[in-house]
């Protein structure tokens, strides 16, 4: 029995194909990927959301999810930020020759578990096998497709003064879990990630209250970045207040001693919805009726105060500008 | 000036920010990429093709084309396998921190100008940096979407005894050019890589000759490995006549010096096409009349006789099985 990867398995010959049928369409098995084309052949509607990750995360396996379930969860809920309904991935791996057969199937059996949980399905894929040192373990792209649903499709562009701002949970989960798997500190066992597919949620949302206007996921560069995005691609002014913005005690003790600041920290499994006040206690109501949304809170409103900027108002009343990442916190941390 | 990749420019933060504005933006720019959502938003229509690659090529730059030309030229060709107009692109760079920025620069140059000519779109996309030592230099992934014009769409099961086997053109450039740019081999002046975009021939192919049973492009694993997955695919018999394969001399010569076979070469410019007997001279008149057809020949058919094996009609007159690749010749050629 073969427990490591061979180079051969990425050849493109006899080791390749077998690699496809008894891994991957065990694991991913669908109509479409089955026929083992250059191309699956995919049914689509008018207007499609296309988006694409590439997943690098160190270490691959952490508390609350793997490399794997990860690398669907990003590129799923990137195509439900669109307010569409995620259909279809494509995966492509890049393996360092010598990885442990048993943690390739762990990652693949966690990917395969995820897209039925997204209801999505990998109907088309690709594998690399380089030489040692060539990447480190494992590196995943996915890319998806989804139906939109919303008219117009949310977009970064279309915050309006007057409108709420709201995060539908906890900030930071997801990166002080893996800079703690990474460093073997001991809050690991407190902290998880909050990788998630939110896409039923999200299409719920958009299906209710087709007036939202942004819906962005506060990945890499956390919160502060996407507003900052937000602010700037819209023209407006995002006015945040500190104590709304929900954190976990355990990860607010986490970023206390390691000096990190959970509004730039990543989030896999979260979102910010900018929309109209009239409809905000609505959508609030729906995310926390469901479990991925459960500590949704209203953390601000858009202004015409200083376009292209983003303001915290600080605990003790006072008001700060809230800046983009600058230099990197964190890197490999999706 | 910063000369060299940063981390920091894959934070997601302000680094990011300016890469994407300054170089992706004006490189690829399109209306859906310019919004620079999660997301883009993209026009289907029916049945459309979806297929995805990793590329890891080493070196990055080789007689014929780079990592760029080369990723949009792959997944271009892949998606017009299914007899589909290409129309969108995403792609995802996973870069090495120090890679040199004009390295990046002419990459990202090259892509664009591989897509204008392709007349596809990159609409979205994604940049990581690692830390040294994480990837070698830098690996892309493209994933395409195109609509599929055929109908029933080219696909390897469907070849049948009395079609004849036709190739594009010669066999081997590609794989002996990569081989000899790591080596840095002295025949590198004479053999150069085919990588180009097929699609705009192949959907002339298709609209002429709705008939085609298979189209498919010999790359890792060469025209033998391709032949063998066809042959599987399909239940059927391939007899190739190994004079009629068409190998540039200086390539029938580089491999006979290294002990390398032309037909288990990668190509990155050609295609196999299998259809009736009866259209064989009239889709042998389509791709002679394009420059990227010029040398096609006609190699083979499909009979009944050895389900999923192909033979090789030796220059003597003999027969041999040819069998799929096994083994790695060479890792990191696409």
């Amino acid at each position: 029995m073969i427990d490591k990867v061979l180079l051969d398995f990425g050849s493109g010959g006899k080791a390749s194909q077998r690699l496809v049928a008894e891994l991957f369409v065990t694991h991913f098995s669908n109509a479409e990927l089955n026929r083992l084309n250059d191309a699956a052949e995919v049914r689509c509607a008018g207007r499609m959301a296309m988006s694409t990750d590439s997943f690098t995360v160190d270490p691959i396996f952490f508390p609350g999810g793997d490399i794997g379930s990860l690398a669907v969860h990003g590129t799923v809920n990137d195509v439900a930020m669109l307010g569409a309904v995620p259909r279809y991935l494509s995966c492509g791996f890049i393996i360092e020759e010598g990885l442990p057969m048993a943690d390739l199937e762990r990652i693949v059996e966690s990917m395969g578990r995820a897209a039925r949980h997204a209801d999505v399905r990998i109907v088309t894929g690709d594998t690399k096998v380089v030489p040692r040192g060539a990447v480190d373990k494992i590196f995943i792209n996915t890319t998806g497709l989804g139906e939109i649903v919303a008219d117009p499709a949310p977009s970064g562009d279309a915050a309006r003064p007057g409108d709420a701002v709201l995060v539908s949970g906890t900030m930071g989960d997801h990166g002080l879990t893996v800079l703690g798997a990474r460093a073997g500190l001991d809050f690991e066992a407190k902290v998880r990630s909050d990788s998630a597919a939110l896409n039923h949620l999200l299409v719920r949302l958009v299906r209710a209250i087709p007036e939202i206007h942004v819906l962005r996921d506060p990945t890499r560069g956390g919160l502060a970045t996407t507003l900052n995005e937000i602010a700037q691609s819209s023209g407006v002014c995002c006015e945040i207040e500190e104590d709304a913005i929900p954190v976990r005690p355990e990860v607010a003790g986490g970023c206390s001693v390691l000096g990190l600041d959970p509004l730039y920290l990543a989030n896999e499994g979260k979102f910010l919805c900018i929309l109209p006040e009239a409809r905000a206690e609505e959508a609030l109501a729906i995310l926390r009726a469901d479990e991925l949304g459960r500590d949704a809170r209203r953390v601000g409103s858009v202004t015409d105060a200083a376009a292209g900027r983003v303001t915290l108002v600080t605990r003790l009343g006072g008001k700060r500008l809230l800046n983009m990442l600058e230099g990197e916190q964190l890197p490999r941390i999706c």
